[in-house]
């Protein structure tokens, strides 16, 4: 007789499991937020479903306000979700349902961390009754355990205060790591901690529903986000995408390769689990929004079409119709104010026939995974925000350096055809045997702690090559300056950093012809490598070989120049000859950047989804064999050369023998 | 035999009307500040007042300081005022005596609410004492209640916080509308709770004398006044105008369009009272203003003109003399440092010469009533202070930006020779039984009443025309969005809102050749009017008949663009043919932007007078019949066509037949 | 037998001689901070000082962290820093010692002021410790008493407030005084008695070290340095000077020029004692610094040079290596981050190099007092500073004006080839004879108290000559408005201000030909003086004599507009035929603007240190006799015409008969 716990364990793997699997066979599945709230009739509900079914949406979200599952007297009372849900059944949409427990009437995020004993059994109290409520109702497809979390800076209550000396308490700290560094690892631990008990509660009650928690403002908010540990009790891991709230470091243009970012930044963080966007800007701002817009159709367009190449099971926008009163509303909405159809509208349900008429193409379809990944560090975040002194013009030491160092490579391969990764460093299997045409790139990531170089050192002993710029490793994890010290990061780059110069502003060093640093350069002092680069008699760059493996090696930042020196970085790749190493998922050459392309395999087939999202056309001129456009579900022949005109996307079928 | 309680009724009710009469046959009464201070001789009152005299000022204003009138034993000694009492009785000024309870001796505007029981009782005790000695000094003339009342945000004290709860208690008020309208509507109440309860206090020792108040930064503290119940206690309203501190907005080339929208903003708010300058810049800033200037005497004489153009029945500069310490000190004055005569009190007394020599021009002179009113109301600027999110560039949604609309429409109506009111909605009269030839303008009044939509309502059966711009009426009073709900605004446009795009920054959408909207664009879905105009097929303007009137609806930002799209307003008013229907008052054309044009009639005349405050001389060509130009009090013929100088005025005067 | 006070006071006076006397024979010692911390082995430290040694280094400054002089129990262990002075003691090095009792460890900057009665007690404790430990110790050179005194702004702790209670209740403080000017005079006090505190606890153990203080921000924070009474417990004062955190006032090639008003100002508040660098970038900025950059090797020489011209003692670079870990850790070393040799630091090493092959003509180095002193005072200080209302872009009343328009003057005479004195007022000797050549310059020293008006009589009666522009004098001592009462001034002016105005933003006023105001124009009513300039029929500069003496006065600020209107000094100095008078000490002409000039004497020669701080050559004609060029120990014929290279210096080397 089969022991009842581990009947439950075993039951609970096999959910894992299903949960974990494909929603829609691997096609796509397009919804928004449904906003339901008091006030509204069945007619307006059902004429809400109805729209999205017709359009072709199979998925929705809804946040399920404590306040409204309370009727005056404060007795729990479903009517009006009981209802939503019933209209999605009708209409064969599913849904997320967030969970959204008491919060103030101006506070439109939710509740991100507890501040309270008391708050915490009103939350389990309030699962307590919504869970099982619901957990059985057909259309359920997933519980959403907080709405975006993420808080950025540590609470000062005396509940938070209180947990951070218990973790402190228990670690050996350094004075400087404590002041600097240990408020953001313990938040990062601690957003980990009340997402687990959460999920622990709900599957207290529900153990057959996907738990689901979606990232906001990831590009800075992605410090305290320990996405390993997540994916142990999640099944699937979300991006809450809003341009006019996330987007300030970019121009608008720049909005699509920053999304493509956002996407590629989540999708790693999942891990094994789906990947989804669970908030994408589907309407305008009014007062809202830091940098507020409304969507274009042609955005909404590129966007899908990035967040279905990054290999989104699904994309959730923000919102289908909006809220009538308070912040917010009147603002997000697909819909217009009468609930009927708009152009943006008009643009997913294209998409969704489409993709419908394509759906074999998509069955089981898989991210194409990228031979080169731009790993970035929390660690190097927190030392960057702790270390701030003063906002000033300086490139690489403000806010944000360290992140966009990353982003500035992202964008430039991204232009030239490559679709590389863009992860936490601890989100990369290092466990292989063989990383043989494999490049890491570490772009200005000021900390690098001992692990991280190891595990980086076994990449290279095993075949893999790395390139580093900017002030990558000066600190260790307790902040210490390691130049100073056993610099270990020289366990990779066989030389030593000498020097750091601090340049003027708006002065360029030079590291070889047409390839400069800005805001620092750094001298090398070598010692086993191979120097590659000298501006007069200092060293500044090196390549070493460990193993099987090389790391090149420029600690000046030269990817955050690419934006004021246009081609600095793609004359380092030339002069490195990185195409010839890395061009294997290279199908294309275009003639001016822009292109932002993303790749997924089906089978014997690879799709390319290929954004223009600029304002004037590119010609691109086709390399790979075997290439066809996919339209309407025929794949059709296709010229060497194309031009892909502005703001649009095409889509690419390629018959590929290996995959 | 007379009830005694009904003769004090009657009584006042004489005073009320006797109070409320023209202090002067209606012949503007000019008088600055004087600054009364512990250490002035006699001899230098005496000289002060004379030279008040001199330069033919009539009237001035004294801020009785707690502080100056105890002596060292705390004893009360109203030595230092008496004398400037009676200096003023000799040179025959009249006074507006200033109620200046104690306060820090840094706080250069006094006391504006009271914080605590025992700081009301010691107003009290104050008055009792203050009005009581000079309520029968011959040269009183008014008490000013309180120096420049609000306050911009709430107070956080108990003692305010008390009464806020208090207020709520009474009232059935939506979550959003606690958090976002509520605070600044008690602010609104307790304001004039406070002057009631200041009024009533005098009113108990001073039956006879007028009570006034002044209001300053008006186009931003608006929101906090609400005039029609003050009018009902006060006998006049003045107006706080100091370009220095509160004209941020406009350059200085602006301040006398924008001194003159201040103007009438408080004229209109005086109701059935006299209108009063109470404080005007009058010389120079060293350390204070926010954007600190010397006044010129061209503009002295711009803004003199203004004043008495808008129907002030006087205007006192702020100040005579100036300051001998702390702050502000030897700032402001009219006259010099020697307490003599300087190129702006020339200028003074050259207007007043004029104007006694045209005095029987004046007699009795009343502001022409427009038939065209810029109606704006304190809700929608509630919302817009509410609902900030970030100080970004964005036209419509920025703080300020509902009352920059009306004031961009004022500013065009001006330069086009119109005088158009510029009103709370509560102040404009509704009563009446025909509107024929009135035109009521509402400009991005984001915020719409029921009550206020019903009385617009009734204005246009009647024969009322109203022109509609901007996001008008998309929230309710307690922040609903209307567009999703049964959008109430329909009473008037015949058409609902069915989308607002937010436009990206510097993007104009087309609403008509030549005619161009900023920040947002509205489409509209029409239901029984006339499509006026369209965009492609989108409908973004109505016409809408009601009655015998019409409504026109762009609800799309036009008045905020008329800035950057030179001709945007003028545009559509010529494509309206509004000229053809508004242009009774109206009787110049002229080659150039920047007129600001007042008209005021007394007996059979209109008198006509027209700034022209740019450093360009402009052409202006004279329609209307029987005009004259007035100058040393004898009218004078005049040509068609007419130069007006840079920076300066000229007077014309005009036989009317019907006033 | 002598009383053992008498002994102790004669003993105590006698080393007061010794320890003001001049360090090494004239001859400038350079060095720089030892950072000595946690985990240094013994041979890195000996590295260091080796190094030291090697490039003729002759003094460092160690800050003696009390965590790092205590073991893990708590108790105190010198080793550490007993290893650092037996190593400096083997490499000759000197040794300030700066004592740093504990602090919190984010606080880079240690203890400026005390904030409870214990930590005056744990202070006292410390010194006991460290004072008496390394008191005999042979390299010790000076205490460092506090590290940067000056905070900026009045601490709100319990601790200092009553103490601020107690220094208000025995002063008679008027109520605008106590508001804005009594904060900041009791400021100055209280540092003033801390530093004496700690003094006289060193004094008690050890009455043999010098006693020493380095100031930081001297431009802002000097305010609350009262040097006067410092000298006369101190034996030397020195200046901390970083241009990536004080010099956000000037632009980078004014860097020079500013490091040589900020030693000039300290240099003069040494008053008799000597004055030194006590700190000086060395490095590069990484995180650090609001204005981060790495000094050029060309900048060390040049500020070097500076210092040294100054009359500097000895000039001590921060740092010499760099912190190992936390902020700054990694910047501001003259060293490489391997302990060896910079471009910078072989730039002291070839200056030590010159410094000793020409050891003679340094030999009782003074310097040449100059003729002319700007004369600066804090009170106008704390006026500037209480009175700001607006962070606008109008000259003359923005915070750091007043210290702005002093060196606006200082850069022009020094680009004239003078070399003026900064100096606080009351640093300014009265006290002698004749005045006869001497000149004093007051630029918008808005206070003027009644002791310097009659110190400055005194000083123009014997002779001496005052120029005055700006806002000078216009409020006394209690922020009383001068021109509005009595104007004391006028005691040197003979005539008083009429008005002031405001000028609009970018608006010059004329003066005279050429010579223009800016901010604000002042016309002057003339009493017993001579009218120099009149803008029609405003009088607006007057010559005034007074006994020997002679004022000009022009009370519009004419220094600050030298900025925008190059030669606005330069015209004002001509047409007042400066030249003629006050040119003895001027030895040459100057093709173009930035020559920065100093000048020491050492017995019957003149050394004249000339930089070039600028990016262009500037070519200099010679006109006093007996001129030679320095270099190698042996001066050389030297044309009368010379080119000086950019960003160099050249030492010239004059014979002067009387000195």
């Amino acid at each position: 007789m089969m022991n009842n716990t581990l009947y439950t364990t075993l039951l609970l793997l096999f959910f894992q499991f299903t949960l974990n699997a494909q929603s829609n066979n691997g096609l796509p599945m397009i919804g928004a937020q449904m906003i339901i709230e008091p006030g509204q009739s069945d007619e307006e509900i059902d004429q809400l479903f109805a729209l999205m079914e017709s359009t072709g949406m199979t998925v929705c979200r809804i946040r399920m306000f404590e306040s409204y599952l309370k009727n005056e007297k404060d007795d729990w009372d479903f009517t009006l979700f009981d209802k939503a849900f019933d209209s999605a059944q009708k209409h064969n949409v599913k849904i997320f349902a967030t969970l959204f427990p008491s919060t103030s009437v101006d506070d439109i995020g939710g509740v991100k961390l507890p501040s309270s004993e008391e708050q915490l059994l009103q939350i389990e109290e309030y699962m307590k009754h919504v869970v099982a409520h619901y957990k059985s109702h057909s259309q359920l497809f997933a519980w959403v355990l907080i709405n975006e979390p993420g808080v950025g800076d540590l609470p000062k209550d005396d509940f938070t205060q209180k947990r951070y000396q218990e973790w402190k308490s228990k670690r050996s700290i350094t004075a400087f790591e404590e002041k600097f560094m240990s408020p953001q690892a313990f938040l990062t631990d601690y957003n980990t901690w009340f997402l687990n008990w959460i999920a622990s509660k709900v599957r207290s009650i529900d153990q057959k529903t996907a738990l689901h928690v979606n990232n906001h403002m990831a590009f800075q908010l992605v410090r305290e986000y320990d996405f390993p540990k997540w994916s142990e009790f999640l099944n699937s891991l979300g991006a809450s995408a809003h341009p006019s709230w996330h987007y300030g470091w970019f121009s608008r243009e720049d909005y699509t390769m920053a999304f493509s970012a956002n996407c590629k930044l989540i999708q790693s963080g999942a891990i094994k689990n789906n990947f989804w966007i669970t908030e994408l800007q589907g309407g305008t701002n009014i007062y809202s929004g830091y940098f507020p817009l409304c969507p274009t159709k042609e955005e909404i367009s590129l966007w899908l079409w990035t967040g279905i190449g990054t290999g989104a099971e699904g994309i959730i926008f923000w919102s289908f119709n909006s809220r009538k009163s308070g912040i917010e509303a009147g603002e997000w909405g697909l819909v217009n104010y009468e609930n009927g159809m708009t152009d943006r509208l008009e643009e997913v349900q294209k998409i969704n026939q489409f993709l419908k008429s394509n759906e074999k193409f998509f069955r089981d379809k898989k991210v194409v995974e990228s031979n080169i990944s731009i790993l970035y560090n929390r660690e190097s975040m927190w030392a960057e925000k702790a270390l701030q002194t003063w906002q000033g013009p300086t490139t690489g030491r403000d806010y944000g350096s360290t992140m966009l160092s990353s982003i500035e490579f992202y964008k430039f391969l991204q232009n030239e055809g490559y679709q590389p990764n863009l992860k936490e460093l601890r989100e990369f299997d290092f466990s292989k045997n063989n990383y043989d045409g494999q490049l890491i790139i570490l772009s200005h990531q000021v900390v690098m702690t001992d692990q991280m170089i190891k595990n980086l050192r076994g990449f290279i002993e095993k075949g893999g090559q790395v390139l580093i710029d900017g002030l990558t490793g000066i600190y260790d994890a307790q902040l210490n300056f390691e130049p100073t010290s056993d610099f270990k990061l020289q366990l990779l780059t066989g030389g030593e950093i000498l020097e750091i110069k601090h340049l003027p502003s708006n002065t360029q060093f030079d590291i070889h012809e047409n390839i400069v640093s800005t805001g620092f350069m750094t001298e090398i002092k070598n010692k086993s490598a191979h120097e590659i680069y000298k501006n007069n008699s200092k060293i500044v760059g090196l390549k070493n070989s460990i193993g099987k493996g090389t790391v090149t090696w420029i600690p000046s930042p030269l990817a955050l120049e690419n934006k004021n020196s246009k081609g600095n970085l793609k004359n380092l790749w030339d002069d490195l000859e990185m195409d010839q190493q890395f061009a294997s998922n290279k199908i294309l050459e275009c003639d001016k950047e822009g292109l932002i392309h993303h790749t997924l395999k089906s089978k014997n087939q690879w799709l390319h989804i290929i954004n223009n999202p600029t304002k004037t056309s590119i010609d691109i001129t086709l390399k790979g064999a075997d290439i066809k456009q996919l339209n309407d579900g025929v794949p059709k022949k296709v010229d060497q050369k194309i031009k892909i005109g502005v703001e649009s996307t095409i889509i690419l079928i390629q018959k590929r023998k290996s995959l």
